[in-house]
């Protein structure tokens, strides 16, 4: 043990948070770092001068709380998704943890639990341990999808009083279909549980119209959470939302901090919504070197899964650790997420993709894999 | 019931928030706003620049996570706090709220307990309720002070796993000796407890050199905890902190949402550090003003606390209520905590406070408590 351990463990800590280990992904300098799925586009010119307009004009009443109910961010974000929805029925957050934890603190807790199914976002453990809420971790299928009848089996036979459906999922990269998540809604609302659907990468869908968002409607116990991080490349800004009913909306009032949402994140959001065409163009690339990467690699002998994210899962690797250290080598980091044979790279440039390519192939080859 | 509140209800929230309220306090557009104890004095114009100079800076990269371990705000915030403070015993987060509700995480929860002495600051029960631990409201003295015996005494008696004391204490505005924090720190000691000593208005101290920094060396369970929202001027950013062990600082990371600390936040808060000579100058001022009311509360017959803050609060009001309405009429708007005969108004700019002391004589003349 450490002497940093050592010190930690003498301090009068939770009992379950003994021998823990803070959570993140490795943070290494590397020329070419795929391995957090950060949208990897420089930001435009255009967005970066708007972001700072609208600071500088927040900065000079810093001094006072931000607005607590972020009312314009809510109403552009409304506008922003369509689907009819009003800024009544937005919420948002720092990143989409937060509201996760929000959302985790109303309905879970002590006696209370909350179901995925894995492998899936590997947040939503810790987040149910922060909240003293029972994680459940159900199963997917060999080959990590999910039907409907697996899920509704699953949530029936364990009645879970949150359930979070990744979709697309991390790391898979895959979505459900509606029909399944509309089949986990009458399950869960069989026993009164909230359906949370994480649609971090929404934007990134073959169908971005196949969204949980139509789903809304009548369905009062549906959350569907998003993030700015991915699409709107702003991972720095930590920006997390959710659409649900105005209750839904209501109900996390109960538990957010007070003005939780500082004005200058609020200024950096609104700035970047009303720049979203800018941004948005980018996605149209980052989708065109995700559907290469997936081709380039079934070339390759391996075999990703089907991506409607800005990222790439995939298996047949004989050595996954090997490989992991032979594109670190050249300067690319990608994510090792503890799954056998399996790797996840997210989509890059035109150049990053390139690198990653390349040096996947030499490893290969030099391996014997590809010959 | 109102629709809103009915389609609340219908929701399955936990058992503890049914029928609560979103805590707040009102958001009103008036004048002359002293009622939630922000710094009002302009932002120097320097101080937006820079701010403005560092986020045009960050916004280049947003679309990458941000530094996790914020070591340049970390190490900035030792240099200001000095103490012979490093960076591994500094934290941050969005708000001192957020860093309480770290602390309560990581050393609270079910079956487990947090005292503080009331009246204080009315979101450490709350705190308490969002992380599930029980809050225990231990007792001052009828003027609102609290003597080392009496809170030694109510310690021993209820063994909490974590006290919150808040110097200078908000609503009463007066600071705890440095003795008194002692033999807290001892007591809670004996059964392995946390002591907390939230600082938020320390730089508006009498004598700011009474600061519970002074205590932290060899006491490893001692939190001080801090805000750049009052004497920084940045309420609207958001950016509470701590200084302790570097084992404490470890603890939090245990349940710290990661990347919580935004690249913009963290840019706001060191273009604020950086320029903080003219922050600073605006305290000196603010001291001044609170000094006046004081003086003139005790002109008018009326019983203000001593205080160390940037706020006053004060006793001897036949009608409370009917004070804050008058004072409200003529566009200033103060902070009624509930406590009988009393209010608190914030410190503010010359003219600011000059309406408040000229409103509140009004008043006092119209009621016959003046003559």
């Amino acid at each position: 043990m450490t002497e940093a351990m050592e010190n930690l463990e003498n301090l009068p800590l939770r009992e379950d948070l003994r021998g823990r280990s803070p959570y993140g992904a490795p943070m290494l300098d590397v020329p070419v770092t795929l391995n957090v799925n950060e949208n990897t586009h420089p930001m435009p010119v255009e967005v970066v001068e708007a972001i700072t307009r609208e600071v500088a004009e927040t900065a000079k009443t810093l001094n006072r709380y931000p607005d607590r109910e972020f009312t314009t961010l809510r109403k552009e974000l409304a506008s922003y998704l369509g689907h009819g929805l009003t800024e009544n029925q937005l919420w948002a957050a720092n990143g989409s943890n937060e509201i996760l934890q929000q959302l985790f603190q109303v309905f879970g807790g002590p006696g209370r639990s909350v179901m995925s199914f894995v492998p899936t976002y590997s947040m939503y453990p810790l987040l149910a341990d922060g909240t003293n809420t029972t994680f459940i971790a159900g199963s997917r299928a060999d080959d990590f999808t999910l039907t409907a009848a697996s899920a509704v089996e699953q949530i029936r036979h364990h009645k879970p009083n949150l359930v979070v459906l990744c979709s697309p999922n991390n790391p898979t990269g895959t979505g459900l279909d509606l029909s399944t998540i509309e089949a986990v809604y009458e399950a869960m609302s069989e026993h009164d549980g909230i359906t949370i659907v994480d649609e971090a990468y929404a934007e990134f869908a073959q169908d971005p119209s196949q969204t949980a968002l139509t789903l809304l409607e009548d369905r009062p116990l549906l959350v569907v959470s998003r993030t700015m991080s991915k699409a709107f490349a702003l991972a720095g800004a930590r920006i997390g939302y959710f659409a649900a009913s105005s209750a839904m909306c209501d109900a996390v009032r109960l538990v957010r901090l007070p003005y939780h949402l500082s004005a200058v994140t609020q200024a950096t959001a609104l700035a970047a919504l009303r720049h979203r065409t800018q941004l948005l163009e980018n996605v149209e690339d980052i989708r065109s070197q995700r559907d290469r990467i997936v081709r380039k690699l079934r070339e390759f002998g391996l075999e990703p899964a089907d991506s409607d994210s800005n990222f790439v899962f995939f298996g047949g690797l004989k050595d996954e650790k090997a490989a992991w250290q032979y594109l670190l080598k050249d300067g690319v980091l990608v994510r090792d997420n503890g799954i056998a044979h399996h790797l996840r790279v997210t989509a890059g440039t035109e150049s990053e993709t390139s690198a990653f390519l390349e040096s996947l192939e030499a490893y290969l080859r030099n391996t014997g894999e590809l010959s």
